[in-house]
């Protein structure tokens, strides 16, 4: 893994994983499903509940991409394998208003200790947009709590394809006016930043060893020479100059 | 015109034209060009120039609303009005990199004075989104030059629809998660907000009374009961609480 310092000045936007990557998915699920437990007197191993809830949109996502599924942006993946999981951990009973509350759990995750420090630092010298899977309305929400400050909200759902399709990389490039390869992906995922570098994005990995909870085996290291390696978005701002 | 409280708890997200209501086209376009003709020597009327490439860019707009001309985004209606009034201006030899930053004049117009003032206090209570005709670039180039805090940057090129086409309004509130009703338009144009109310969006009327130069007819007044009327966005953030 080289740690290369980047043709600096070619970079424009940085574009970035959000689930795992910015924010925390997995212990915000957990908070969340919990407290939704709880005002109902319900106990579960809500560790679970969240793998099991995270685990299961994907095929779903999957098969949109694939074209099996007409789109349908995040929330709507989520509130499918929700209604699909809930009887699966015999929580029954829930109202249409406490399902989509739950649901929009995802909306409500709080970012990496680092993260708010870190991207805030990187404003100040790149334009910093999301390239998520998450829907726009879900990322405006995640943002405006957690006070991420990004300068655009683009990814999946303005390119109605999900990554890690070239379209959602190469779409969210073009409407910021850049070339791939004026853009730097930031992820915690090798399989998103194999992607991106493929498409000519410069790349970024920022390992996020606890994202699957203690017992974590993937993503623990870079499967390839990106251009950066960085412990966490404030190290990134570190080497970045910013 | 009635300055109606609006019914404040549903409003969720304030949308905005952004040419004309938050940034001063007119002299930023009249700066840029002055400055460019500097460089090269050459003296015109600029404020005719500006008056003329404005004017210009919105026939071809119309052609593609009407389907005629394919999607293209703003940068490109207002790279072909400029190519064409050059040489009505007797103005020749630029070189393609001066064309280009002189199009890209559009990216470096400065707000009106109470406009980073008031978008900041209004962000405080709703989410604030762009609903705009500039492409996404523009208005994140835009924004972080003239530090607009918009949570999202949405409108015309997302959408692929150019206002006042009622997919423009239409998709960006859908892109928010929202109802129209939940949206707020705000726009010192009546045919902006005609548009919008007649979708379901709330109307907030902002009057430019300079925007068109100093003998400005058009969009003086309200032409319809909008929920607001406001001197400009300080006095939107009064008028809606924030």
């Amino acid at each position: 893994m080289a740690s290369a310092e980047p043709a600096k000045p070619s970079i424009r936007a940085l574009t970035f994983d959000v689930f795992g990557t910015v924010v925390d998915w997995r212990s915000g699920i957990i908070r969340e499903a919990e407290a939704s437990g709880r005002s109902r007197g319900i106990s579960r191993d809500w560790a679970k509940f969240a793998d099991a809830w995270q685990a299961l949109y994907r095929p779903s996502m999957d098969r949109v991409r694939r074209g099996e599924l007409p789109w349908k942006p995040l929330d709507e993946l989520h509130r499918s394998a929700l209604e699909q999981i809930l009887p699966e951990f015999g929580i029954e009973g829930l109202s249409e208003a406490e399902i989509d509350h739950l649901n929009r759990a995802w909306h409500r995750l709080d970012p990496w200790p680092d993260a708010v420090a870190g991207l805030s630092r990187l404003r100040r010298g790149y334009i910093l947009g999301t390239l998520s899977n998450g829907n726009v309305a879900l990322l405006v929400n995640m943002a405006k709590r957690a006070g991420l400050p990004w300068d655009a909200i683009l990814g999946a759902e303005v390119a109605r394809h999900y990554k890690p399709d070239p379209e959602a990389y190469l779409y969210t490039a073009a409407l910021l006016g850049l070339r791939p390869d004026e853009c730097m992906m930031v992820a915690a995922h090798n399989r998103d930043l194999l992607a991106a570098g493929a498409l000519g994005f410069r790349t970024a990995f920022v390992p996020r060893p606890t994202e699957y909870g203690p017992n974590q085996t993937a993503d623990l290291a870079p499967e390839r020479g990106y251009d950066i390696l960085a412990r966490d978005l404030i190290d990134l701002a570190d080497k970045l100059g910013c």
